[in-house]
């Protein structure tokens, strides 16, 4: 019944506190900047929510996540005191949400779901940081879905049905994968049926969920182990 | 210079005629209806540009080309004296339009420009369309961009340009490759840099465009062609 898969990508299938921790450690450190570069990540990743919900209250036209991750880095450096940071370097650093990289199950996982069902990444980012993602990761999509090609941000629920829909599907036969029982359960209500990732190292070592918070239809510690229960 | 190509698709990537002409024989033919499969195929795509006329002069609301095809189909089918088709061949005859079979030089050609460029489909077929294509002829996309992403058909600009963007490249970046003079034309009004394709049989033996009838920066035989250029 199920025909296509549709992914949550920050925290679902890339570790972006590790990677934005250790670009950020690259990127400022040689100008002589030292952070708690983990709590960094953290509070540049805190400005996201509240980014986002600007544009689901209407109060900001659509823009796409690269505009609100580089308008959140200038509210971060600045309640960090870094100023000093230059133009050129911010831009650098924004697209460090390109770099992420993936956990280590999830290329096998794609790679096998693939045979049987088209996938797509559902996910806030915009195209071009999908785009970078796979590329640095091995992801092959048959489509970019998500908040740039919806005009709006999850967990509103067109963003769901609309990905469903580019692939000529109904909610029932289209399956959201998150390790976030907020966007799991705004895609159930929505119609999707949904997998829980367990990703328990998340938001720093041990601070991940670790078990749905709301009903799923699976729930799995991997992408590969949700592909070979959806593949058997 | 150029990070990105993109592709027209019917004509361009895959034989659209001989492909409807073989699946409307197949579908058609064992009801006992003959006709001029060639014929018929042209017949329906003679409907396309009045129809998406219809969208781009904002008489009618944007529809994706799958339900414009499925309108087309059934004026021809009237016009035809055929009204005795049933709902249920109607879609799988709609259908018809992804499973379109490729031009010889294109997978590998693709796979080569990959590589080194970004790529993308930009048509004004549909998303699940495109990725219907994709799967049959073994075509590797970054994304699927063109009119349901934009809700605008070619040769508006906001198409191409809205590709571009979507890559984060701007127009001169972005490499619009087609078999139709009219495309690349309006592709270079929109900024960007133009690759011209033969395909001298698309609408019959012969009845190609051969030689490109506005300016382009590239004019090949193949994708194949193109791909050895731009990546020597």
């Amino acid at each position: 019944m199920i025909k296509a898969c549709i992914f949550d990508v920050f925290g679902t299938l890339v570790d972006w506190r590790a990677s934005i921790a250790k670009e950020a450690q690259a990127i400022l450190s040689p100008l002589d900047i030292s952070l708690d570069w983990g709590a960094f990540a953290d509070a540049w990743r805190d400005q996201y929510e509240p980014a986002m919900e600007e544009v689901r209250s209407g109060r900001l036209p659509f823009s796409k996540l690269d505009v609100l991750h580089r308008r959140n880095l200038d509210v971060i450096l600045g309640a960090y005191g870094l100023d000093q940071v230059d133009e050129a370097t911010r831009c650098h650093l924004n697209l460090a949400w390109h770099r992420l990289d993936a956990w280590p199950d999830v290329a096998s996982g794609l790679n096998l779901l693939r045979q049987k069902y088209v996938l797509a990444p559902c996910s806030n980012g915009n195209i071009s940081l999908m785009v970078g993602l796979a590329r640095r990761n091995g992801f092959v999509w048959d489509a970019v879905l998500g908040a740039e090609v919806a005009h709006a941000y999850k967990p509103m629920p067109v963003v769901y049905t609309s990905a469903a829909a580019a692939f000529d599907l109904t909610p029932e036969q289209t399956l959201m994968v998150a390790a976030h029982s907020s966007d799991l359960a705004a895609a159930a209500a929505a119609g999707l049926r949904t997998a829980f990732v367990a990703r328990p190292d998340e938001q720093g070592p041990g601070l991940g969920e670790k078990v749905p918070g709301t009903p799923v239809d699976y729930s799995v510690k991997s992408i590969l182990e949700l592909a070979e229960i959806l593949c058997a």
